[in-house]
């Protein structure tokens, strides 16, 4: 992700600890973070966060969680959480390796990875998203039937994470191989699938769970 | 497959004994019908046998298969068999769900389908080469590690056997979202794919295992 250094971003990430945890405050406590008891969807590497506030503003029965380690493009989220009172919306200025410690075991209803950096070169396989060690975090963290949703324009991570995935024990109950000119309906847009889309990139989709979990 | 009604094929067919099963001769016994014993890769649906004849000429080593069900190409593939005088090479004239007639448990090395019907309309879902019960039938005659090397033009067919055979307890070792502009160099293409790819259609291609088989 593309962005500008904003020095103001430290501050005004502390000054908003009711939205944004920058220090682990709420170390297995995020469930508890939200005004209601409701499931959780996450969405891990949000960027400025289009896709999440637009889906947490359509879905007030959900509480959604997104972590995103990059200060200067969290700020981004925290406004817009800010400017339209979302309040079924935290956030954590984090790396996803971490993600164990905010969530209990089997809490997580949802995950969604939306055009994660694709690490095309093969010494830096370990930092895909879908590597085995990330797959066995979102395993802990997701509830029995806890589906991944997972979207990407990177031909290589697409089939490399088919790939991973289906050997780590997951299988897959929907892929789309050419998202827009298929089923196209309740898509919600990120930032990176306009941009890519614009270019005529193909964006690629799966929805996968855990086998016998 | 397009095909003309060939009076004589069933004639041929039948003088041709030694090469081609129409009738269950070698039920259970097809290991054997081969003048050496090596590993077995069959494919199912050869229409005129571009693909099988070419890799069982590179392939002395193996000892292969071909199933089709329709009369009036497996002629084609017959004449190519005494024409090269391919002594690796064996057809059976019938439909793949009686594969389990003709091998036995856990016998055979790998399986190929290329360019299988796609059977788009729901309903004919059942029809689907990679549907559960055609699965089934795979997993009992194949070895421990055996696998299924699968090829397709058609985007729905690919992305409904990604689902059904990972849902299936499969996974996947290798797949190919573009074959022809990625690693291409050991690939065989069928008659189906020249077609298809001539039409500038991108190719699919995946390999994959049973799990804990
Ligand atoms: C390519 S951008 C995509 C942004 C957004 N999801 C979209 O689709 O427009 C990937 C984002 O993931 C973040 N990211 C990458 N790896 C991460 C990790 N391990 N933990 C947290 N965030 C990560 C990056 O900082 C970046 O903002
Ligand atoms: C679309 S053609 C592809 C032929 C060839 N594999 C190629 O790639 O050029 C499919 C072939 O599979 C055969 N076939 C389809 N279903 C079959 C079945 N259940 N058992 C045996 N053959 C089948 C058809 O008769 C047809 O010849």
């Amino acid at each position: 992700m593309r962005m500008r250094y904003k020095p103001w971003a430290d501050d005004y990430l502390k000054e908003h600890q009711d939205i944004v945890d920058i220090d682990g405050t709420h170390a297995k406590k995020m469930g508890q973070w939200f005004e209601k008891t409701q499931p959780i969807y996450i969405e891990i590497g949000s960027g400025r966060g289009q896709f999440i506030t637009t889906i947490a503003a359509q879905h007030p029965e959900i509480n959604f969680v997104a972590i995103e380690r990059e200060k200067n493009v969290m700020v981004n989220i925290l406004r817009d959480v800010l400017d339209h009172s979302i309040t079924n919306l935290k956030l954590i200025c984090n790396d996803a390796v971490e993600l164990t410690e905010y969530f209990n075991s089997h809490e997580v209803d949802r995950i969604y990875l939306n055009f994660s950096d694709p690490w095309p070169k093969r010494r830096h396989t370990k930092r895909r998203l879908t590597y085995p060690t990330f797959l066995a975090i979102y395993k802990e963290i997701l509830k029995g039937e806890g589906e991944i949703h997972f979207k990407t324009d990177n031909r290589g991570l697409f089939a490399y994470s088919l790939e991973s995935m289906s050997q780590f024990g997951m299988y897959f109950t929907k892929i789309n191989l050419n998202l827009h000119e298929e089923d196209d309906e309740d898509n919600i847009e990120t930032e990176y699938e306009r941009k890519f889309a614009d270019k005529g990139s193909r964006i690629y989709r799966m929805e996968a769970k855990f086998h016998g979990h």
